[in-house]
């Protein structure tokens, strides 16, 4: 097994020359966090990452996954423990609002520390992931009372959170939510909640000393489609007025999931009311449950996107350990290695799986940094038009973010199994967990069709500026400054064979927005049926663009005497990825411009 | 969970249409097999393979897989009886040779009938595949006593046969098998064996009454490489005269694997000699155990990528019977959609994921039935001229079989997973064993890079024909071919869109095949940067020619007055692979020519 080893340099090149931490570190949000701060932080994330979060991806993986019995669930005590510590030493309340213990750090910062959790564990660092989506719901739309009585223990770790959406009849499409609220007889303005729901990450364990769920549910005579769903936060164990913790409420674990992946986090089947109803507290007013959702829906698509780039970096890591250690046959072309065996790292097609990998995982995650970054301009930035564009820019890609890198983390995990060999398919190595647990991340928090329809849908073909009337136009402006990099990049001395590529690419991703703003009023089947080669084409661009931004700055840096290795890996990397992935966009925007028709070209009963 | 169903019509049509049923029922070795009795043994097969294969896939899988104790491995109760149906009703001897019991039938309807076995349950399938592939081994190089002793009880499935080659040290690189054999002292023409193997599918269980382990080891002061390596039949119990089992050989199964997919089947970890030495029998000559092997390799290979095809073609059967019953939302651009809902099926892109698997599948069973088609023409024609080519052309697509079928599925598996949503990442859905199954497939019986390797040397630029010394006859000699059939349909009425695709896609193909053969001795690794691509190349643009060719007999039925959806439906999945796969061509060739330096441009260290 490796070592999980943060990509720190990577991550500090990213904040610092592509997503703006210099800038973000000057905004008036942030006057009390500086760059040392910064930098001391991502040193000690990375040490507790690695010893304290990666040696226990194993344990709730293989060795002992969460045990479900009459309505409790218990975790190995190697989570226990984590959790403790992780809550101790502060990373549970970092990213909260400073009001209740929070540090109020730039979400940039958070980003980068998140990943670190996600590549040591997924499955972990769900907990906490969920927990800080439940406390920025109660945070943005719940009233002062139930935001002081649960916001800090859940900041601090004490308590969990949960996110109750999906129902067996409602996955993608919430207006088939049937979860029912009542007014409380009792007339204390509280609700009784009866129903169930499905797929309830962390839903229960006992990690935590309670576990505040958010749960989406009808009142009575509401509309029935979303504009009816309200927003409930019902605790497992009642919160007395002193803070400490009362009854249990009538809601039950009644089952976990059997999964494919990230078995080390329970995943719950929740009963609520079996008896007299659950007590839940209204959050804001009734019937903009979904709203609030949504609201937070570009911070946790995000969030899973990260996930993507992350077990993407965690396998890149376990394959290269192993094929710089494995010893098999002859390298082709290089006489030597019949005499002095050389590692499977040199043989080309090691390399060629290897390149990929970090090629593709360096282009995720520069966009992952990049939106980050937009976040906190959307945020904090003090200029209107500075924080417009952010926001604008920040809802562009979150699609691309979220379906992009999960996308691609199936392929690159599948990527580091082969890497391995016989020995990637036994379970033993390690190498098998990521590509089972990666799967699901293009699945939750919306499938990947579901961003990509959002990408050119609503975020390009639907995206009207009211005032002047025009479509589309955070896209166009957006590979309009990538193309014109391009064309830049593409007289340059040593790196114009990349930007001649970019240009291309970003001629191909033009191209195909045009005819996307074009027909999807009139052909929105068509549109859909290109979406996700759409989102893929906007994933392999954007990321290309950032990857050759990055290419130049590096080679600037080299130019200047810098002689870190780091710049010249950036650079050939990037002309890696522009050579095997950028090449690809011409035929994409084929693909869905001449093709579209023909993915509905076959009638339903002739499948 | 959906039945399996095996696609008949397009079995029949492939092997009637693209594969040359005919003209092979009409060689001397298959005079007493007529069309009637073919199309019988396909119902047949269809039926068992739903009836009794299919329910026991999940069986071994995720309820009782096969259970390791002090040696002994035991499976359930499900699959011995299985087994046994299998045996009785004589689908185990059917490929053996008629000399010992088999029913000599071409190995093109062997391998339909083995797509059923496969897409039914792979590990389950395994079994008489191993026992199979080590019947061939004795029966081409074994002496006489040999075949007699063992041929036929393992021909009708009463005792199971192995292949025994991996190593710890010795996967890719069978030079690095130390397994040692050493003459009996005894003087009885027996050898003893010592030595470690892992990765021994079916290794070890109680389905059978005895295993026939064919093994690979090293007799004293032999060449060190792989002439030094030689060939040893080691049954578990040994055979007396009268056909008896006698006592129990020193071999033991001291492990079996915790692996990723195929839990049905064991993966046994054997030890041979931990006594006195476990006692062999050398088959054929001395230093000649690889060379056996590779006899039977295209057969062997052929056959694994035959399970990639299986397990894409169960997966989308899977996904698509959920994609009929599953309701969730409204469908873009359907008004009637709101108020009478309709499946998911109608989500443009469900239907995109299940085009796309349904293609691919359908391209890949063509090239599938086409090389079993080769082999038997290579095996039993009469003529020199026509021997001589399907051989050939069976060599060049082997690699494209296995490497791109398997390579495919890993896609198409996963592509089942993501139509099924959330539910695709539980277990009990049963769309995660495929996407698990799969994935072994690339790996063993030759990596993806192996067959890639084979495919872009030996089998293109290092073809030699030592008369003429032209290079590459075989390969540039199938693609002219392509380029003419496109040519031609380029100009059809109907079909000339994917005529024009193909063109394009069959010129990509040349051209590349032109640069390899041009650099392939001076640049030996940038050649191999580019195999994987290269092969991917090969198997879109070989797969495209057989669709379209199917496409073009389609239409003429339909021109005709054919009214069976079969038709309409090969028409419409053959335009979407065109726009969708044959569009991708141009720019693989780009990546592997203009891309091939800048896999290998990181150093090492840098990684």
């Amino acid at each position: 097994m490796s070592t999980y080893n943060a990509p720190l340099a990577d991550m500090r090149f990213l904040m610092n020359e592509i997503a703006g931490l210099k800038e973000i570190l000057g905004l008036p949000g942030f006057s009390e966090v500086d760059a040392d701060t910064v930098d001391a932080i991502l040193e000690e994330a990375a040490k507790f990452s690695s010893e304290v979060i990666d040696p226990i991806n194993v344990v709730g993986d293989r060795q002992k996954p969460p045990v479900w019995k009459d309505g409790v669930v218990t975790v190995s005590q190697e989570y226990k423990d984590a959790y403790k510590l992780f809550c101790e030493n502060g990373w549970h309340a970092m990213p909260g609002s400073p009001e209740y213990g929070g540090q109020g750090l730039p979400s940039l910062v958070n980003f980068a520390v998140n990943e670190m959790w996600r590549s040591a564990s997924i499955a972990f660092a769900l907990c906490p992931m969920l927990t800080m989506g439940a406390v920025h719901a109660i945070e943005h739309h719940a009233s002062d009372e139930i935001k002081k009585k649960y916001l800090p223990r859940m900041i601090d770790g004490t308590w969990g959170g949960t996110m109750n959406l999906t129902e067996p009849q409602a996955g993608s499409d919430l207006t088939a939510i049937r979860t029912k609220a009542v007014p409380n007889p009792k007339g204390d303005g509280t609700y009784l909640i009866t129903g169930t729901k499905i797929f309830i990450t962390w839903g229960e364990h006992d990690m935590a000393e309670n576990i505040i769920h958010l749960v989406l549910a009808r009142l009575p005579n509401s509309d029935p489609g979303l504009k009816g769903i309200s927003l409930f936060v019902v605790p497992k164990f009642f919160v007395n007025d002193d803070g400490s913790l009362g009854g249990r409420n009538d809601l039950i674990c009644s089952a976990i999931e059997h999964k494919l992946g990230i078995k080390g986090s329970a995943t719950a089947v929740m009963s609520y009311g079996d008896h007299d109803g659950a007590v839940g507290w209204l959050v804001g007013k009734p019937g903009n449950g979904v709203a609030y959702m949504f609201t937070m829906m570009n911070h946790a698509r995000i969030h899973v996107g990260l996930e993507g780039i992350s077990v993407a970096e965690r396998a890149y890591q376990h394959a290269l350990s192993y094929a710089r250690e494995r010893i098999q046959g002859a390298i082709i072309g290089d006489n030597d290695s019949k005499t002095t065996p050389k590692p499977i790292l040199f043989h080309p097609d090691v390399r060629r799986l290897l390149m990929d990998m970090k090629a593709r995982t360096e282009a995720l995650r520069a966009i992952g940094y990049f939106a980050a970054g937009q976040m906190d301009l959307a945020n904090f930035s003090p200029d209107p038009a500075v924080k417009k564009k952010a926001q604008a820019r920040l809802e562009l890609l979150t699609p691309i973010v979220k379906g992009w890198s999960t996308e691609s983390s199936i392929d690159i995990t599948s990527e580091g199994v082969q890497v391995h060999g016989g020995t990637g398919f036994i379970e033993e190595t390690g190498a098998a967990q990521y590509y089972r647990d990666c799967r699901i991340t293009a699945i939750y928090e919306g499938t990947t069709a579901i961003q990509a329809n959002d990408y050119i849908g609503r975020k390009t073909a639907r995206e009207v500026n009211k005032e002047t009337g025009d479509v589309g136009f955070t896209a166009r402006d957006l590979y309009k400054e990538i193309a014109a990099f391009a064309d830049d990049l593409a007289g340059d001395a040593k790196l114009g064979d990349i930007g001649k590529l970019l240009q291309e690419a970003a001629k191909a991703l033009i191209d195909t927005t045009e005819w996307a703003i074009k027909i999807y009023g009139a052909e929105p089947q068509v549109a859909h049926a290109g979406s996700v080669p759409y989102l893929k084409l906007g994933g392999i661009v954007v990321g290309g663009w950032l990857l050759a931004k990055s290419a130049r700055i590096a080679q600037k840096k080299i130019d200047g005497g810098e002689t870190d290795g780091y710049y010249k890996s950036k650079i050939a990397t990037t002309r890696y990825y522009a050579k095997h992935w950028l090449v690809q966009a011409a035929a994409i925007a084929r693909e869905i411009i001449e093709g579209g028709q023909s993915v509905l070209g076959l009638d339903e009963p002739l499948f």
